[in-house]
């Protein structure tokens, strides 16, 4: 078969990892043929595809980003599934491998549904979607939120001030959840658990009080009980708040109530950038020999993912319905080491 | 309840978030009193035993090894269950929370049959454990095999040599295999899989003719198909063996059959000690919290583990009655990237 | 003799290892006794001092932050040098030992004037002190930098967007050359050369063009050529710009005027905090045992420095007269990799 | 000009960064043409001699190893300076650039004198060349070390072990000066200064009475007082000693004449590999870009080498002249925080 590969959406710690893994089995045990998409859907509307022979995927699985390159355009404002299968017979291409979060997975299901041989790789890295125990890249954005935040407690403790940091998770806690849970914060702040500010600065003045320095973790997404869902503030040129992220919010609101020095960092990108941790490399590398078996036993329509220590094969249909929130007895269990 | 807790056998990273996590909660939840054995079985018949407040524990998630110490010291030789009972009852302690590996727990199943109250927290850095998915430390291990195999890449690839390394594992293959699927290792050699010295070396000699440094990583436990169980040459005065281990040998071999130059890094005690990964931390963590739920809820005789994403109690019995080894499968599966 | 130490300023990996290299010194080769004064000049004039005996300086040399803890407090509020000397009476104290930057040294040379017994250690996290050739801390600085740049490149590489960096460096631009220079970014901005927006746009153009995503480096005292010294938009409640630093305004103008896609991290505290670098902790620990034999030696008004290789004695008068700039020559070497 | 370049002896981080500096101001300020040798002496003698086009050091600086490829062939039983001269004519080659230690930079001042116009870039990772203040790959090496050393220290803590460490250093003790001192190291053995087994196991003893694991750190090339120079035990087939490194050997020794328990941990080759630390990336940056000046003002028979904050060209005659060794004076220092 010839085979196509892209990577769609934010980019993710372990993508290499998934495209050598493919490439490496579907080459060795398979005999298939491979090419790359660039940048996710715009190069399968603009017929923007390259070879991906064996040597080009060599040394890959500690190289973080995407050797494909990866955009948000939507294929169906560039002609939708019938542009795309216009490309794939130009360059006899038999099947796709999407690698992607929840939306490229939606578009995956549309085409299969349109009659594209396509097979999906979950990626997010805020380990949201509800089909799989673990998708790969979450693992390495905790373990730099947590070495940042072993750092930050030093400056800390040396200035006796609360230190806030940021972590990604727009509708998911779970970075925020691990990382501060890893580190021992003294609170963290998630999407799914509105927080007054009154009890944010509870546990704040009692870490004080018991001679602590104040480490707080707040996810991107967290908003106070009863703020509106999104801050509508004045925003810059690009649309950007002007009163800045949730984490410079929660800071503001320490110190104006606590009389507490705070500090806000705001980790973004540092999460998603760089060497894959080893146990990301291992479950992007699984994935992507899973994929290419199920390629090769024609399982369209289906995305590999991780059960307990096993890699099976799950319905698109199934794997992009629910989002895999925090629940609130998993938070609770770690407040109970808030303060 | 007064409860007390000790670490028992090899040392492992997360060993302080466990301790840490059960004394926190037991603390704020349950308003238990802890005290620490000192030196695992050892302080437990020699009546070596300190108080544990919750600000002994403050900070420890991310501290390596045992503030408690650890010895391999059996209590059988020393008294057995009547003098860790009148140790028990001295102190008027209620409950043991013990942390330790296969050894430790099959102990603590004997405790438990003689009446003791006791709770296990399951402890191996081989992940060697059927009872539960994964256990902490493991990651650690991982982690640092896998980052000590890149650094090993470059100056091997700048000399045109064959890197062999040599990884914990004596019965089980986990760290072999995971550090060595991240790493992309040309081999991968574990003691569930005997492998002929010509296989090994094909492999070393594809991966050269194809322009690349040969890595070779090898389990402590690993040995050539053919070979005894355990190499019985001349040892020196503590009873380890002159001719150095595994590692040593394969290199030898490698540089014998090829002629290929070869080198062994051994990477020993680097694999256990040092800052937690945050998934170790998280996992023990959890693994505390949970211990300290099964004491309060009198669960004798049981230890906390992880299926999938939750942590469960298991019987101590069946904890400890089969090791969970690599299944040819996986390693098959491995085998595909591999020369 | 009774000495006290401090540490006064921000805070900057090292000063632990400073500390524990003049107590350990001390109390092995002189028999000196210490005390340690809480938060700087806070402690000093509000008579907080504690006991610093050997033991509590143990396996300090790898922890960041300051045990004594430091403040912003200005003595000359509070009392001046009749204060200071009126504590150091009560206490029987002979000498002090501050650990500080250029404000710090500057009081020191004038408690020095007004008679106290005080010798200095030099700390600037910035690298700008023209007495010595090299402060610790800076290195650190300038790795955790460096990691973060790496990390950050792999990103931006995966979505062909530019990344912008903000480093530390008001007055001097040291961290974000060295740090510009190891990661090969495509322009370094440092406070002594202004540039103009046209120049780093150009920069930024012809790294894309050559298929690159641009990687800018900023320090926070950068001005582009023709603005303000200091911009002076809408402020916070607490003085701070609602605009963002200056990493966000040169994201702002990148993206406005070439149209490529810009994203800015600003790294702020994570540079200043956590484990010292090797090379750090060896040059603390040099500067602490170095001033423990300057106070032996009753050289008053005097801090330690590092000139090549070795370390010397050099008047506090000297010490703080000059700010080390980066030189444009070294700018100019370093701008030949640009873009 | 048409330079060619080339890597020889043993890697060390940073080389890749020389090569990277040298190419890209060679283009872009004197618009030199460059080619790279394989291998160092073996392409020159062998003609094996290939393109290096501005392209081809994209990225470098991070890199470890030598894409250049390196050996310890010498030129001189291959035809010498009259073939090197040949292969030179042939290639239109202009001038040599020679990255290597004291053995590579001997021969290239013999070249020299035999009218091949060559410049020298200093490389050796145990920081031995007395003609410059540091070399790049050492701050690597001790970074590696020093980290190691940390984790080893809570794994010896846990059991109350003696841990050694051997780090390289055949002649002089830099590394393991710099690690020792990092690290707090309880013990530093080093080649300039040989100890009695009898002070060995004071200080081992004295750490263990006081509470601590004791850590020693020893350079490979360190002998015991009285012991022959190189210890002559039996061999094994590729000439190294059965009886293992001198880790191993302080390890036995310890264990035998204290009791306490000792473990050995050799860092080898990890040392030398991998990503180079920001220092090294700049140092070696500014070797390479300084490296092309010299070529181009012709200042053959030179290498660079950084004095003070400064880099300056030294003639090859003065720099291979003396090994820089650690003086008894700093080594007393750092023995003062022993035992």
């Amino acid at each position: 078969m010839k085979i196509a590969l892209f990577t769609a959406g934010g980019d993710c710690p372990g993508l290499n990892a998934v495209i050598r893994g493919v490439v490496l089995k579907g080459d060795r045990i398979y005999d298939h043929e491979f090419v790359g998409v660039r940048d996710g859907f715009r190069g399968l509307v603009e017929d923007d595809i390259v070879p991906l022979p064996r040597q080009r995927v060599r040394g890959l699985s500690k190289v973080g980003g995407t050797i494909l390159g990866t955009s948000r355009v939507s294929p169906f404002d560039h002609g939708g599934t019938a542009r795309v299968k216009e490309v794939m017979d130009k360059h006899q291409i038999d099947a796709l491998i999407a690698i992607g979060g929840e939306g490229t997975l939606t578009v995956a299901r549309m085409f299969h549904e349109d009659g594209i041989n396509i097979v999906g790789v979950p990626k997010t890295i805020d380990n949201d979607l509800s089909a799989t125990d673990r998708t790969f890249g979450f693992d390495t954005a905790v373990s730099v939120a947590t070495e940042s935040i072993d750092r930050l407690r030093t400056t800390g403790e040396a200035h006796s001030r609360c230190m806030v940091v940021e972590v990604m998770g727009r509708h998911a806690g779970w970075i925020a959840l691990h990382s501060g849970i890893a580190s021992g914060a003294h609170a963290i702040l998630i999407p799914e658990v509105p927080v007054s500010q009154e009890q944010v600065c509870e546990w704040v003045q009692h870490a004080m009080d018991r001679g602590r320095a104040p480490m707080v973790v707040v996810a991107e997404g967290f908003r106070f009980e009863g703020a509106d869902q999104v801050d509508k503030g004045r925003t810059d040129g690009f649309g950007r708040p002007l009163l800045g992220g949730i984490g410079e919010q929660v800071t503001r609101i320490i110190e104006g109530r606590t009389g507490i020095e705070a500090r806000n960092t705001t980790l973004g990108h540092l999460q998603r950038g760089g060497v894959p941790s080893a146990d990301d490399r291992v479950l992007a590398t699984r994935f992507g020999t899973a994929a290419v078996d199920a390629v090769s036993n024609r399982m369209w329509g289906t995305m590999v993912a991780l059960r307990g220590v096993d890699i099976v094969n799950v319905n698109l249909q199934d794997a992009t319905r629910t989002l895999k929130s925090v629940t609130r007895a998993l938070w609770d269990e770690a407040a109970i080491l808030f303060g």
